[in-house]
């Protein structure tokens, strides 16, 4: 049996490659929180040139020289040998790699130098824009980056829609045609019940979240609910951005990024327990397998079940604040010792259409992403311009949330992504709110103290889980085989769908 | 006449190569102030990873190939041919990028790479055995750190003593024979200067310095001085560090960090002061050259100088306190409210000798540099033991301070150079200290008016007189060339001692 030893002069290669990736990630985390406005156009340059240099050396003939050597080029699976197999973790090694350095192969280094720098550019533009509501400061920017990552799909070949090629950047194995079925799934059933919570009699209040919340308090209580969830500080940060994200330079540098609005008491709060999901899974990964596949994320999908199971499946739960509003209690007195608990988990689960997605309830959230899919889609085939998307977003906020955002602040121009060129990746959201309820479900099952552990504030048991049945296997598995082993099925909406109709049924009397 | 155009294919290489070097640069900031400590190891093969690439760019066949065209090996100048000569800026470039290139082809690829990881990571050990006063810790990173420099001055090669190999790194063209005459004419003239100091009848009290003083307004101040000197915050930032100290990856981004301590007030107020005439001088480096040498500072001598000139000749002088006094005694009203500025000025230039480098006297700091120089030449040299340090260190500061500190955190383990690797770097100090003079009184006597505006706040004439005189030419002029360019001569102790003696005569009455 050849082990992962074999592997040794590859994988060498491949940590030298990470460890450059991981400098550009420290390069782009400075970008996001400390970086003095001057120094963008620098920061753009040093990025691409480390990502272009990352490219060279996944694509050099080297590395192709061993991999030839272990892969069979038409199946992209380990080359079998009669006298002699390869154990699994090397077979999966090899199988990712392989799909690495194939894509890799099908961009010139020029273009992915090209790409990177007019993304961090484009990037640092989208927040000038979205501050001075100046959507068409933005526009000659998404152009530049909406063409080239057109051009990227056709260097990458596809089948049927240039989209596939960036889905499955994001989601090995998302196409629009597995995803329409499960978007359609949930728009049957979530656009009847939003109409049902619509017209409740019950109307939540949710004002105590918008009085006045002191800044440094809610940094000190978004750090407690991360320390209790294991998120560890001797490897990782928190630290402000525009944009709440984790980024990893290794399991033991992990770092999380929040925001504070000090009439907006769920944004910290919530964006600290999302963004501390993803911080567990990057620092649960295997240390001794870092710079392989096998130390690395297996989808976005799947990291957005972690970051979602907590955020929700946590965060917003009875169990939860059975222990932690207390404690908010305490921190905030003046604003919350005469609101109960059910008061309060009623406004943080309260169902409205509304403008932001981060910021949307766990039902409309989906409707999101629903319009983000389509519009997308319809950019890179080449079906929309990027001129008429203010007119296009709303047009597509009033057919799916029954809304239109006053400004493109508020609209077309509140995400990041499509600045940096990740297009493709919205959908992923929808796939990680699918995936972390059907892991929920399943820890739920296995653990059936679970709950009142949680209300007991201890979260280590849930952490434990994740990290032995989903962090630790890093890209061992494809996500669907890894869903599969983690709960006996693929991806699957019903769950999902269950855990909403019931939540609201109870809050909405309905 | 052939201009730098002549020189693209050349420059474009190097500028890849400093945006590399850019990034080990962010990272290495990162790692002093905001890194968890739990991601040291990890950040040091990271930085290790992009040294070594940095480096084989610059000897690669392609580089060589480009600077033999242009440059007769023999002597490093421009080869001239019959029908056209370079201008000047070309001719300095080429001198430089060979020099470097010269210097780095002496040099083998994974020399460079263990070098940087075990400079990283025995800083990193440094703060800790710093912290625990545990000399015992640390020695087995610096012993491994010293070979690796004693081997690097071999590779270099040198006249008389492999410590010249490594002093040429920071200060081109010192030798130990030009520094000897230097230090002894100091000492010569420091050492009965201190002895009538300590013998005067004038006691000055410096008690006030050491009330407690708010961190928060401790640095507020520091940054409002470092904005009157016209330090840009849109390209530049503060923060905290063990160490301070200034980095730049850009002049469009260029940080320089502070301490606080709660009863030092002259800690934080004259590092910021020093910090920011090196942040200065790297703000002021001129942008079109960035990449090339003549878009880089000159030498450490001639950094530490723009420091020291605004540390000591700016901030220890009456006429800087007329101005920022009464602001100062604004922001500590309690406890500055009844000390005169007479008070105030003797008390952060009251001579005493004193146990830690960084926080000395203009007179003494240049014995705590004689003694460094002695030290880490015969640490190079071999004629000293790591492990005999503390004892030397004891004897040493006996011999020139008359103290003898109490713990190796006071004594040999304050100074953070050595664990990366500087030696050879503390000479440059006592070289910033007299050329900082040398040229404040050529400011002066250009700018007759110079120490009224200063006096009135203004102090955006020493910055444009800086900016024009040495900032913008990079490595155009060698230092030696620079100074006489400036001033008319190149470094003279003379005026340095006469304005401590001038100095020191007025403050103790001597």
């Amino acid at each position: 049996m050849k082990t992962l030893s074999t592997l040794e002069p590859l994988t060498t290669r491949l940590l030298e490659i990470q460890r450059i990736n991981s400098a550009a990630s420290v390069l782009s985390w400075d970008q996001e929180t400390y970086m003095p406005a001057g120094g963008g156009e620098a920061r753009a340059e040093q990025i691409a040139v480390l990502q272009g240099i990352a490219h060279q050396k996944l694509v050099s003939p080297d590395v192709q020289a061993l991999l030839s050597q272990y892969v069979d080029p038409a199946t992209g699976q380990a080359a079998e040998q009669p006298d002699e197999s390869w154990d699994e973790p090397s077979r999966s090694l090899l199988r990712e790699v392989w799909r690495d350095f194939s894509r890799a192969k099908k961009l010139p280094s020029d273009f992915v130098v090209k790409l990177s720098r007019e993304c961090s550019l484009a990037q640092q533009v989208w927040v000038e824009a979205k501050e001075q509501n100046a959507f068409t400061m933005f526009l000659p920017n998404l152009r530049t980056v909406l063409q080239l990552k057109r051009e990227e799909a056709q260097y990458l070949g596809y089948q049927d829609s240039p989209y596939n090629a960036l889905l499955d950047v994001y989601e090995p194995g998302a196409t629009i045609a597995t995803l329409q079925p499960v978007f359609a799934e949930l728009k049957a059933r979530l656009v009847p019940l939003l109409k049902k919570i619509t017209n409740s009699t019950v109307q939540i209040d949710d004002s105590v979240l918008h009085h006045s919340y002191d800044h440094t308090r809610q940094l000190e209580f978004g750090r407690l609910v991360l320390t209790a969830m294991g998120y560890d500080f001797t490897r990782g940060r928190l630290d402000l951005s525009a944009h709440p994200f984790t980024t990893s330079f290794h399991p033991t540098d992990v770092r999380v990024t929040t925001r504070v609005h000090e009439h907006e008491l769920q944004s910290c709060l919530f964006s600290c327990i999302h963004e501390g999901g993803h911080g567990l899974y990057d620092q649960g990964l295997d240390q001794r397998y870092f710079g392989t596949p096998l130390g690395d994320s297996v989808s976005l999908g799947i990291h957005e079940s972690q970051s979602r199971l907590w955020e929700n499946c946590i965060g917003r739960s009875r169990p939860f604040w059975r222990f932690f509003y207390p404690v908010l209690q305490q921190t905030f007195h003046q604003q919350l010792h005469d609101v109960t608990i059910d008061q309060f988990y009623a406004a943080i689960n309260r169902v409205t259409p509304s403008l932001i997605r981060v910021e949307a309830d766990e039902l409309t959230y989906n409707l999101h992403i629903m319009l983000r899919f389509e519009i997308e889609q319809a950019l890179v085939e080449g079906k929309t311009q990027p001129e008429d998307l203010p007119a296009i977003w709303s047009q597509k906020m009033k057919e799916y949330l029954g809304i239109v955002p006053p400004s493109d602040t508020e609209g077309v121009l509140q995400d990041v992504h499509w600045s940096f060129g990740a297009f493709g990746y919205f959908p992923t959201y929808t796939l990680g709110n699918l995936y972390s309820v059907q892991f929920f479900e399943q820890a739920k099952q296995e653990m059936p103290h679970l709950e009142d552990e949680i209300a007991a504030g201890q979260l280590l048991s849930v952490r434990r889980w994740l990290e032995q049945k989903i962090h630790r296997w890093g890209r061992m598995f494809t996500p669907a085989h890894l869903a599969e082993r983690v709960t006996g099925s693929t991806l699957r909406p019903e769950p999902f769908l269950r855990y909403v109709e019931e939540k609201y049924r109870e809050l909405y009397q309905l």
